[in-house]
C-alpha cells in the first residue's frame, strides 16, 4: 500500500465559537477535532467506530499529547494529517500534524488508543481483529515530538477545584467526554497565564472512566525543575478515591 | 430579489463529541450551528461579521427560541435554513428551519439580533446601515412557532447553582459566549428528565454582557400552570445583582 493511502489529510475551519479570549482555537477543540479526523481516517479504512460498532467493539482514547507552535485563528483554514504509527496487541498509536493556512507544519499530537468490547469493556486483540488488518496502515511518517510522558504529582499537590458531572460532561455511553476533562483541566488556570503565556504542550492519559454525579477533584502541582517553562501536573479524583486522568500542561 | 436567494441553507452532520447521553445532538450545539449559519447566510449577502468588522461594528444575539420534535442523532446529517424576517431600526429578526435527514421539518427557531459599534458598545441604527440594504433580503417563509415570550420568574424562585466565569466560558470580547450560557442553563436539570422527557422548547434572552471571574447564579423557578409540559423559568445573575440572561426551557 503506497505510504500516500496511508496518510488521511483533513482540511477545518477555526469557527468564530471555537476560539479563547485571544482569537486561537482552543486546545479541547482541537482535540475534538483530532478524535473526528481520527474517526475518519478509520472508517474510511474499514476499521472505524460504526464499522466495528456493529461488532459490539468500540474504539478509546487512552492517551493524547499535542505540542503546537501557535494555534489557528478565527476564520483561519488549518488541515490534520493523521496516521497509525504503530500496532500492539491492546494499543495502537495514532500520530497527527497541524497544518496552517499558509502550509506550514506548526504543530504535531501523538494519540494512544485501545479497541473495547462494548459490553464486557474488556480489550480486544488488535493484531487478531480482521487477521490483523490494521497493521498495513501503519506508516512512519515523521512525528517530531516526545511521547506521552509518565505524569507524576509531586507531594504538595493540592485540590484547586472540585464539581460534580453533569448532564453537558456525558456522552453516549454515560461516561465524562474525553474532550470535557480537557477543558476542565484548562479552566484551572487564570486567563493572565493565557494572556502572557503559550500552551506550548499539554497531555492527558485517562486512566479511568467516570460518570455523571461523580464528584470529580483536581489536583495541581507545579513542575519547578523546568526553568524556561511553567510545568503543572494535574490529577483528577473522582469521589476522593479512584485516579480518573493524569495531564501536564507547559506553558512557554 | 427572488425568494431563493433571501433564504440560506447549510448541511451538517451530527458530530460524534455533539451528543449527549441520549445520542441525540445537544442543544448548545445546535445553537452554536445556527449562529454559524447566520454568519454564513449574511456574510453571503455582505452584511457578516467579516466584513462589518472591517467597520468596528459587530452583530450581537439578543434572543434566542428554539422549538424541536427530535434533535438529529450521531452520524445523521441535517440541513438548517434561515432568512431575515424583519428588521428594525435597532434590532432584526431572523428565523431558521431545522431540516433531517429525510427532508422532514423537525424545528423552527427565532433569535432577534443588534448590530453594536464595537468601541462604543452602542446600537447601530440598521435601517441607515449601508441604506437599509439589509431589508432587501427580508422573507416571509413560515416559521409556525411563538416568538420569544417575556420571561418573568415567580417569587419562588432559587439559587440552584453558582459558577465562577473560566477560560474556556469567555470568547474574544472577554463576555461570557452565548453558548456557554445555554450549556450552564441545562446542567442545571437532573439527567433523569433529559431521560424521560424531550426538551420540546428552549428560550434564551441576553440581557447583559459577563466577564471572566464573574460570580454567576442561577435562579430557578418552575412553572406550574402548564398542566402537560415541565416548565422552568431560569435567571442569570452576576455578582448578586445584576441579570445577565433569562431563560425557559419547556420539557414534554
Amino acid at each position: 500500500m503506497s505510504e500516500n493511502n496511508k496518510i488521511g489529510k483533513y482540511k477545518y475551519t477555526v469557527e468564530p465559537f471555537h476560539v479563547d479570549f485571544t482569537g486561537h482555537l482552543t486546545m479541547g477543540i482541537l482535540g475534538n477535532t483530532m478524535l473526528n479526523c481520527a474517526c475518519s481516517h478509520s472508517t474510511d479504512r474499514g476499521f472505524g467506530i460504526t464499522t466495528i460498532n456493529k461488532e459490539n467493539y468500540t474504539w478509546v482514547i487512552s492517551r493524547l499529547a499535542v505540542e503546537i507552535d501557535e494555534m489557528p485563528y478565527k476564520y483561519e483554514t488549518f488541515e490534520l494529517e493523521t496516521w497509525v504509527e504503530n500496532v500492539y496487541r491492546l494499543f495502537t498509536d495514532r500520530n497527527f500534524a497541524i497544518i496552517n493556512k499558509d502550509g506550514v507544519r506548526i504543530g504535531y499530537a501523538r494519540s494512544v488508543w485501545a479497541m473495547i468490547n462494548v459490553s464486557t469493556r474488556k480489550p480486544v486483540n488488535l493484531l487478531q481483529l480482521h487477521d490483523g488488518e490494521i497493521a498495513n496502515y501503519v506508516c512512519d511518517a515523521p512525528c517530531p515530538i516526545a511521547k506521552p510522558s509518565r505524569i507524576t504529582l509531586a507531594d504538595d499537590g493540592k485540590i484547586v477545584s472540585s464539581m460534580t458531572a453533569k448532564y453537558s460532561d456525558i456522552d453516549v455511553n454515560n461516561h465524562v467526554n474525553s474532550i470535557r476533562y480537557i477543558e476542565h483541566v484548562l479552566d484551572l488556570f487564570p486567563v493572565e497565564l493565557y494572556r502572557t503565556k503559550h500552551l506550548r504542550r499539554f497531555e492527558i492519559a485517562y486512566v479511568a472512566e467516570s460518570c455523571y454525579g461523580d464528584r470529580l477533584d483536581f489536583i495541581l502541582s507545579e513542575d519547578k525543575s523546568d526553568m524556561l517553562h511553567k510545568v503543572y501536573n494535574i490529577e483528577i479524583k473522582k469521589n476522593g478515591q479512584e485516579i480518573v486522568c493524569r495531564s501536564k500542561a507547559v506553558f512557554q
